[in-house]
Formats: structure tokens, C-alpha cells, sequence
């Protein structure tokens, strides 16, 4: 498919170019450093005997989340939107948790004609009303979704309390069509505070509003199979405190700079080793006109900037002070820098950036291995 | 086209939908408030004798571009990347200048051919060097480009000093498949300064700067024809200034909550009248199981976040309190929100936000009427 595409138009490379010839901005791949922290992952939910849905939100590709359950202990994904799961489930990926909720009518009769595509599905709610919306859903189409109770774990965004939980749960166990599958615990909030000390001692009421709602499952008569959440800055947390069946870990694939500066502080995980720089933005340098800096052409549209500036990988010296729409400024002090030169930008936050491309660029031994799409770019409803 | 489109998976909306069945999060326009500013930034541009040339790097849409010259009084547009003056191109705008450099030589080769689309292309150089590799390009092909020499005017990112814009230009001149078509000067670090007096003072800078490259070039007996630049935050100070004969305004057409801020200040503007909100992300709530809070679902991936959190439209009780990857938080004391609510966002920066979608949604009198594409979404190489 991408041999018919143009270079510099429609994609940004082909499978063996050489990483001079991909054109910039582009969203690059180190599939070696990919691999590693897959199967990094891989080792470590086995070692401990829970599940990983690695969340697809953050990649958006199909093919990523195909390598992640050949070769990352995966069981699947999750992701946040109903076109994304259909594009997930159209390219052949067949366990989708929304860990979200959907309310639209035309979303909620999309989701459940998923099923008919040999999928497993599910979703998440807050909401007894959503429960009815879902079930008259199921029954037009003859389908069955797994329907997660959401909590509200202190992150304050979407999610019941603890004590609501049984309730909503009877209600999906009322209905033939729904499967009750157990609570989403995410606590979103918590993933990018700066120490583990805090990220520990948020986990500390993530812990407490799980235990009340497990208990009145059980005082209820009601199964939870599933407890599912934790992210990357978290996980070892969730582990650890043994109410998790299954991880959601995204950004763990990729990294991006702000979870490098969280993650990095000393004595900030439980486990001994740092996950890899696999994704960047490859950027060139387009002008030098200017003393002490220069000019690179990957800006807002190529990498987002609400979680600060990005870092130059492996490269402390140079130091990106101002990112604009289509630029963005390095500080060339000494004036090692000239036009065309390369450089390979951390974003401030993965899942975002992804969002902005079309194409992955992977890149293995300094030429260009794979051109994947981004399965699901643009797929917010 | 858009007829044979899925709802909800490929395009938000459909021409003759109201406004609930627009899915959400959409990207949706007021085009009556657009052509409004349209129409009042061509009235302007008339009456005080300069040229415009709308950015197109704002909207990246090739329908209003025509619209900008059809009722707007725009002789062309701008935009800052190769593929996005081919993707402009390629839709029937035929007069656009690259406000920016090329300096990759495969961009460089299809910048030079795109005069073979009965185009006027232009390009701007702060670089000797890259007036060679433009001038081997466009005899290569055949072709024509104008060029114009960026002057730093004080944005400290591309661009040369004054001294050195007539050496520059001498320099194109004496290529014959390159035009010298004057100087591009735009001030992009003044357009969001929070006071009209702070802009004011930034661009006397700008003024000086500009007066002595004018002078230099009349010096060196290089006709100068086209002065261009201005952006929607500075615009009536490089018209007063008398020394430009070309606006490059972009925001004016769409307006976000960060030029609201700057723009509606007292004393602001040199001009009586308030650009419009014309563009808008259409959100829906889709949980208030938290107290005193709605949450919508429209986040990072539908309006981007550097510029602040967006805004309420026309509603100053509803706040948005916190934007994460897929939903926004609105602080909602007393509780008047409810599922399916839509609301209107006004985003904190229009740009990078237009760029997340694939499609506007154009509203008039309570239906959709139009279903346009983002043409040059992703075009960032």
C-alpha cells in the first residue's frame, strides 16, 4: 500500500530508506527499544500473575497492538472512543475494552453491532440510566457486551463511588444481553505526579475505595472477575496491592519526557529498570539565520505542548526553548548546529502526538523496517 | 461525497442534520459569524489599500480560502509547509506563498514544481545556500517562484538582520527562474502579548527594523514590491505603520479563547468592532456521577491545551476546570448539566486545534450545511 503513496505528501517514508531520507517531521519508531519494553512488559505480568490490556489510546495502531499481544503478553487492548475500537476490531484486533463510558445514541448502537465482527467488547459505566440505554442496544442486535462498573478512585472525573458499585452491577446482571465483567479502577489523576512517594499515598485511597467496593459485591452475591486499571506511573502499585487482574499500562511502550522526569527521580519504582525511548519526532534543522539558535521544523503540529517542551534525546546540551505551530527553537549556544541536521525530539506526552500522524515511521539497524498507519487517528467519537 | 460516509466513524455530520445529531466532538463553524468576519477583514483591507493574504496554516481548508477570496478580499493565501501548498494547490487555490523556509531537498524539488499546476508560488529564504538549491530546482523544472527575504524582526526564529536582507535579494535576482518579490516580516512573538501598549512597543522594533531593509535595498537599487506579514493581534499596527502592502492574518476568520483574552481587553484595538467566534468544538456531557462537575468528551485529542483551557461559549458560570487526553471537566456547582448536554467550545488556541480533525462541521440557522474537509490536515512536512 504505501509503495503507490508519495513521499513527502501522502507519507513520510518507505520501508528501506535510510533515516535521511525520511521526511520531517515525522513520527518515528525505535523498534528494537518498541520491542524491549513489550516484552519487558510481557515478563513482568507474567512474574506476577496478572493480566495486561495495554491501552490502545496511546498508539492508536493496530499493528502495535497486534505485536503487543504476540509478543507482549497482551490480552488485549482498551481504548477510550467507539471508532477507535471499530478501527481496531476492523483491523483484526478482537478484545477491545472502552474504558469509558458512551451516552450518544448513535455511539451506543455502533458499539454493540461490534460484537458481529467475532469481538469481544466491552464498556464501562457510571450511570443506571446507561445501563438501559446499552441493554435496549444488545437486544436490536442480538449481541453481548461485558460492561464494567466504574470508580471513581480519586481522580474525580468520571466513576461512581465505592458504595454505588453492587447496585449498578445488579443492574447489568439483570440484563441478558450484558455481561457483568467487574470494576474499572483508573486512577488518572495519580499517573504524573512528580515522586512515587505521592503517587503512593493517592494509591493509598485508590486502595480503600476498591476494597469498599469489592466488599459490597461480595456482601451482594456478585462475582467480580476483573479489577482493571493502572497506567505507567502507577502499575507497580496496583500490583502490589494485589486487588488488580489486569493492567491498562499505555505510555510504557513509548515513553514520552514528562514521564521520563517522573519516572527517572531516584528511588521512584518498584522494579529496577527504566523503560526505553521508543517514539520520537524526528525534526531537521531548517534555519541557523539566527545567533545562538536554531530552527527546527517540527512545532504544534507535530508534537503537542501542554506537558512542557520536548527534550533532545540523549543530548542535554541542546535545549528546546520554544515550540510554536510549525517550529520549534533549540538553544545552539555554541553553534554546532546546521541546516539539515537531524534530531530526535521526546515529546512532552505520547498519546497526543500520536494523534497528530498519520504514519509511524519504524525505523531498526538505521533504515526504515515498517510504515504503519495510525489505525485510529482521528477517531474521537 | 460525504453521503457515502459513515456517521459517527468517518465524518461527524451529514448536510441537513440538526445540531443534536451531530456527533461529538466536532469541529463545527458558525458560518454566519465566519462569513462575518470575512466580509469585515475584505472591508478593511479596502479601505485602507492593502493586499490580504489569509493563512491558510489556521484553517487548512482549501473551501475557506475560496470563501477568503471570494467575499473576503483575499488575493491568495499563505501557508507554511510544501505538502499544505500542495494540498491548496491541488484544490484551486492558485496564488500561495510558503511563508516560511524549504530546505530539504526533496521538498525543495516539489515546491519547484508546483508553478505547473498554473499556480503563483512563493517561498521566503534567510539562507544563501538556499537560494542555490532553489534555483537548481526550478531549472530543473522549468518553473518560476517568487522569493522573499524573512526578516527577524525582533521573534528571534528565522529570518536575517536587516543589514543582510539587500545581499540576499541581489542574490535572487540574478537567478532567472527565481522572482525577488519583496520581504517577508512577521512579528509572531508580539500577536499574544496580553496589552495592546506591550504589541505596540514590540512592533516599533518591527517598524525599525523594516525601514532600514527598506532603506538598504533602495540603496542597492532593488525594487521591493511586496511587504509582507501582520497576524490577527498586530494587524492595525503594520497597516498604520504605512510600510506594508500585504496582511497575513489567519485567526481573525475563526478567533480562540486566547485572542479573546488579548483581544478584548479596553483600549485594545485600533479598530472599533470584535472579531466573531466562528469555530467551535461541539462536546456532549456524557457523566456527572461526580458532584458539582459535568465531564465531556472533548479533550486534548479534540481542541489542544498550550494555550490554556478552553472556554464556555457565551457562558461564564460553566468552567472548564481540567483537560486531559479524552474528556474536559466542567465545574458545575449547581449541578444544571446532564448527559447528552451539548455545549460549544471556544478552544485556547485555533491552529493546532482545527489540525486534530478531518472535517468542519458549517452550521447555519440550527442545521448543518455544509460537511467540508480539513485539506491539508497532517500536511506537515
Amino acid at each position: 500500500m504505501v509503495l503507490n503513496l508519495e513521499i513527502g505528501y501522502d507519507v513520510p517514508a518507505r520501508p528501506g530508506m535510510t533515516l535521511d531520507q525520511v521526511q520531517t517531521p515525522a513520527l518515528v519508531l525505535d523498534l528494537d527499544a518498541l520491542d524491549d519494553n513489550l516484552r519487558r512488559m510481557g515478563r513482568y505480568v507474567q512474574h506476577h500473575g496478572v493480566a495486561l490490556r495495554a491501552h490502545g489510546k496511546m498508539h492508536k495502531s493496530a499493528d502495535i497492538a497486534r505485536r503487543q499481544m504476540e509478543i507482549g503478553g497482551a490480552c488485549g487492548i482498551c481504548c477510550q472512543k467507539v471508532s477507535e475500537a471499530e478501527a481496531f476490531v476492523k483491523a483484526g484486533i478482537l478484545d477491545v475494552l472502552v474504558s469509558n463510558q458512551v451516552r450518544d445514541a448513535v455511539k451506543i448502537d455502533r458499539l454493540a453491532q461490534l460484537p458481529n465482527y467475532d469481538a469481544k467488547v466491552g464498556v464501562c459505566i457510571d450511570d443506571l440510566e446507561n445501563v438501559i440505554e446499552l441493554a435496549a442496544a444488545v437486544a436490536r442486535h442480538g449481541t453481548v457486551l461485558d460492561v464494567l462498573v466504574e470508580l471513581d478512585c480519586g481522580a474525580e472525573r468520571c466513576g461512581v463511588p465505592p458504595a454505588a458499585v453492587p447496585d449498578l452491577a445488579r443492574a447489568v446482571c439483570q440484563i441478558s444481553g450484558l455481561r457483568f465483567a467487574g470494576i474499572q479502577a483508573y486512577q488518572g489523576a495519580m499517573q504524573h505526579l512528580p515522586t512515587f512517594a505521592e503517587r503512593q499515598a493517592k494509591f493509598a485511597a485508590v486502595a480503600d475505595a476498591l476494597r469498599i467496593a469489592l466488599n459490597g459485591l461480595k456482601t451482594a452475591g456478585i462475582t467480580c472477575k476483573t479489577v482493571t486499571g493502572a497506567g505507567t506511573g502507577s502499575y507497580p502499585l496496583e500490583t502490589a496491592s494485589g486487588l488488580y487482574t489486569e493492567l491498562q499500562c499505555g505510555s510504557y511502550a513509548f515513553m514520552d519526557a514528562d514521564y521520563g522526569r517522573v519516572l527517572n527521580a531516584e528511588g521512584d519504582r518498584l522494579d529496577d529498570e527504566n523503560w526505553r525511548n521508543a517514539m520520537f519526532i524526528l525534526t531537521q534543522v531548517m534555519s541557523t539565520a539566527g545567533e545562538n539558535r536554531a530552527v527546527c521544523d517540527a512545532g504544534l503540529k507535530a508534537l503537542t505542548g501542554e506537558s512542557g517542551l520536548p527534550t533532545v534525546f540523549q543530548n542535554t546540551e541542546l535545549v528546546c526553548t520554544d515550540l510554536s505551530d510549525e517550529h520549534c527553537k533549540i538553544n545552539d549556544l555554541d553553534g554546532i548546529l546546521t541546516v539539515g541536521q537531524r534530531l530526535f525530539l521526546v515529546p512532552g506526552h505520547c498519546d497526543p502526538t500520536v494523534n497528530l500522524h498519520d504514519w509511524y515511521v519504524g525505523m531498526r539497524g538505521g533504515l526504515v523496517e515498517a510504515v504503519w498507519p495510525v489505525t485510529a487517528r482521528g477517531k474521537i467519537w
